[in-house]
């Protein structure tokens, strides 16, 4: 039965992980024998710097959120110019980035990353979560994720390229894509999302479509340990960017605050949602950023 | 036959991912099957922030290169200090990173990342790589790598807790390893140098053991698509961190330029060679950032 | 007789100062005399923090740079969370800043940062700006400037609020202020453009009005070692933010390039023009960030 | 008569000046007067780009601060190599600055840098200082200083070229350099200490001279209403690069937050010195960076 009370026995009191912990070597051997064509996918959005870019802003991201800026400290270029070579005639590029991985980039949220009162997800103190980054619940605490994939592709089910901005998506569209989930599974949830951003990016922010609370808990009860999905926030989002749920409905609240899932976010699923393959090997291993509230990732599927 | 000419017909003249194209739906399908056991390891040094951290400087990293920055841009600490919650009640943590990947994180090399004279790998124009990014043989060309992976633990085969700084490798450490390459592997090798960092900076900095110019032709041979390893340049550097082979024989030369295979460094191998695996799957999936010359990345053993 | 060959003479082959060497120990005493009153103000626009201000977006700006990045690496917010202080009690806060100053802030424009074929000002090799930094006429080469201001209030002259945003500036309107202008004198003048802020970013990106090419010639004869203005390109912008001259005609050619004058652009001049002043101490002294196209500054009136 | 309490009537409560407070036309006027050569002196150090440059950590500095970092968007290299002009032939270089500015870099500190118990200078709340800046004291409130500048030499007075590390400068020391100090003033504090880098980081990291206690109290009570220095915290640190008084004579704790005598720290002073004047016109106009704990400043010196 499900327990929303964010108080956990199941876990143990020091638990950062949440439900990550559902992953068991019988759970990563199962994901392997996902493997059946040998394809690779990336599910990520490319980072495209915002600083010197011809195109800066062409990548789908939330309005006002500080863009990826991305650095050359040497190239091919100062060497046209006359620098000299290393030694006998090494050359070399070196890059730095800047980066605010939420609303930005494809990412993966740390446990830490919301809460409510005083405490973050399993009781850890939210004042531990401080300057120098987070005490508690960072991304760093999550490790690589090795699972079974498992694809939710609403726009098919609905027969539509997506879904439109207000639209939301309840358990009967998740029962509807008639996938077999078991605890340990990422869920892989379609919404199309990033294909309002042909039109424009007044087109993508008008809103986003996403889950609802009941989908989230329908979700939570079956155990996974990651939600993942081509939206910005899982939920969905008005025209002013903002989840219209209240505390005790907002996805971020049921999944990551009470249930510990790790949310993953800003995905492309495209080639995979052509793919037809409803399961597969899902990895995303994020960067140990101590402390980090996220970490940009490339989530990849094994079909 | 060897060919260091770095002009390949086998890859066809637009190619910029160089070895990765050995990777088949084959190969990815023998690499699943090395998962045996369903444990899973992170192979990645953690990325401390530099700025407030207490302990900033405490991880791997070459010497005078800058280290990993890492801010909050809204904390648990703002809330203590009476920031009001968002809507009902939510509170948010969100951060900034800063990473110059080269040198301070556990990273993938780029094939932009090297070359001699005016042609990056492949002969594509070493112009094209500018304060944009790289407008050819980018990280982002890369893609995620599945592949098997095959251990090189040298310090096990010579009794030894780690390689000396003056120590270099050459082919017949690699056999004497007793492991079968097989193309399209990633030959991951183990020197154990950051167990030196236990001694002090000035330890770690004393120089670094890496393969010799013969063990790099060694695996090029066998057509390894990756080579990575827990130093940080895969040669061996003296004590100004820089290589001592000339252009023929420079690690980089033989194996980025001239055959495409790409670098990972700086991981952190000690419980994979714990492990006593010799054969995994291995994957990492490096950031999709648009011309950049590397990516901090999080490899992962399934062993 | 006005000399637009970029070819000078006057300032001798090595020189990366441009105008500012009309700057003697007289320009200096004569400009201290301009101080009457004992009042002081700043011309700057406030640097508002991006990542995670409530109003990131509220400060002039032109639109698609990069907006500054503010970050606390500490702060009180820690200490109500349960940071020790240091030693006996010492607390502290601390903060890094992150910033592309062109467009987005009151700035000091280098005479690196505008050219046209393969030199700089006064002959410098373009060649030499690279990804380390400008190698010649690098902000760092400008030094402090303590200058005669002469203010030019042209909507003052017009009897507006503020300029159109398709007006521009003609050697007339510079006439009819009716300042004596002297060699080494800095030109200040007045758009009003900031103004126009306060109508949305919309009104502000439709455009900006600013000097003539006429105009900066008026200038250049003159002698004068730096022009200022609030708005942000010195001449004016389409609502492209382009400008639509041609390179004869372009001010940043003219000014900066041809004659070494140094620009200041996004002033705020707003209590200047209140004061009625239209001479008075002018004092900036850019950052020395070795090899920068530009330094974020904050001039000083004394009146 | 001097009142430590930190709770100043004369300020009244609202105030986030301080002792730039003491500032009024008359003292600006009397600064203005100082003004007898029209020789003008910059007075800090360059800020040199930690990532590409190649002396990147040869300016003074404490150890461990992050260094600034500085990247060209675009520069003369990516012309060298290709990239085209900007409509009918205009090029352009363009950076970006990241700088920490305390302990690398000529900056001044805001009056929210330093405290005790749960109060900034003058009973502002400390819980108002936070991630996105500090509400209270922030450098964006103090505004551009123009005074009269007042040098105490005191390698001149014991006729050495630089004081040594352990040497702490005494209420006599001040007196003995005979220079007469006015409310308002700005003194500036000349140890000579930036001379020690010449023999290498490890000299300069030896340990630092600066004000003692009592020194820092006799320039309080005169009324100044900065004291700047070319020490790295106004007062002497160890070999740890801390500070050895406690939080009573801690001289950030009697100058800044009991008095609210703003310090500008990491001068360059060497020409001021051996122009041999004591009074000038001492300028030095910090970005207005909103809740900014600090700015890298360049002061300026005319004589």
């Amino acid at each position: 039965m499900l327990d929303e009370s964010n108080n956990w026995g199941r876990w143990g009191a020091g638990d950062e992980r949440g439900a990550l912990n559902l992953l068991t070597p019988e759970t990563v051997l199962a994901a392997a024998g996902c493997v059946r064509e040998g394809r690779v996918l990336g599910l990520s959005l490319p980072i495209r710097g915002a600083t010197s870019s011809p195109a800066p802003t062409t990548v789908p991201h939330l309005r006002g959120r500080p863009l990826p800026q991305h650095f050359m400290s040497v190239d091919g270029g100062d060497y046209a110019a006359g620098t000299r070579a290393i030694g006998a005639g090494l050359k070399m590029a070196d890059d730095a980035l800047v980066v605010t991985p939420h609303g930005t980039t494809t990412h993966m949220d740390a446990l830490c990353h919301m809460w409510s009162g005083d405490e973050l997800y399993n009781g850890h103190p939210a004042d531990r979560v401080r300057s120098y980054g987070a005490g508690r619940c960072g991304i760093d605490k999550a490790g690589p994720v090795v699972a079974r994939g498992v694809l939710f592709d609403i726009p098919r089910l609905r027969g539509v390229p997506h879904l439109a901005a207000t639209d939301r998506i309840g358990p009967a569209d998740l029962e509807g894509c008639g996938v077999q989930v078991r605890p340990g599974d990422v869920a892989v949830v379609r919404t199309g999302w990033p294909l309002a951003w042909q039109d424009g990016p007044d087109a993508y922010w008008a809103g986003q479509p996403g889950l609802s609370a009941d989908a989230g808990r329908w979700l939570a009860e079956r155990d996974v340990c990651v939600v993942a999905s081509d939206n910005a926030a899982i939920g969905g989002l008005n025209d002013r960017q903002l989840a219209d749920e209240g505390l005790a409905d907002d996805l971020h609240m049921i999944l990551l605050w009470r249930h510990g899932i790790h949310l993953v976010e800003m995905l492309w699923l495209e080639e995979l949602a052509e793919s037809g393959r409803t399961d597969f090997l899902f990895v995303v291993a994020p960067l140990r950023i101590e402390g980090g509230t996220a970490s940009p990732v490339t989530p990849v599927a094994v079909l």
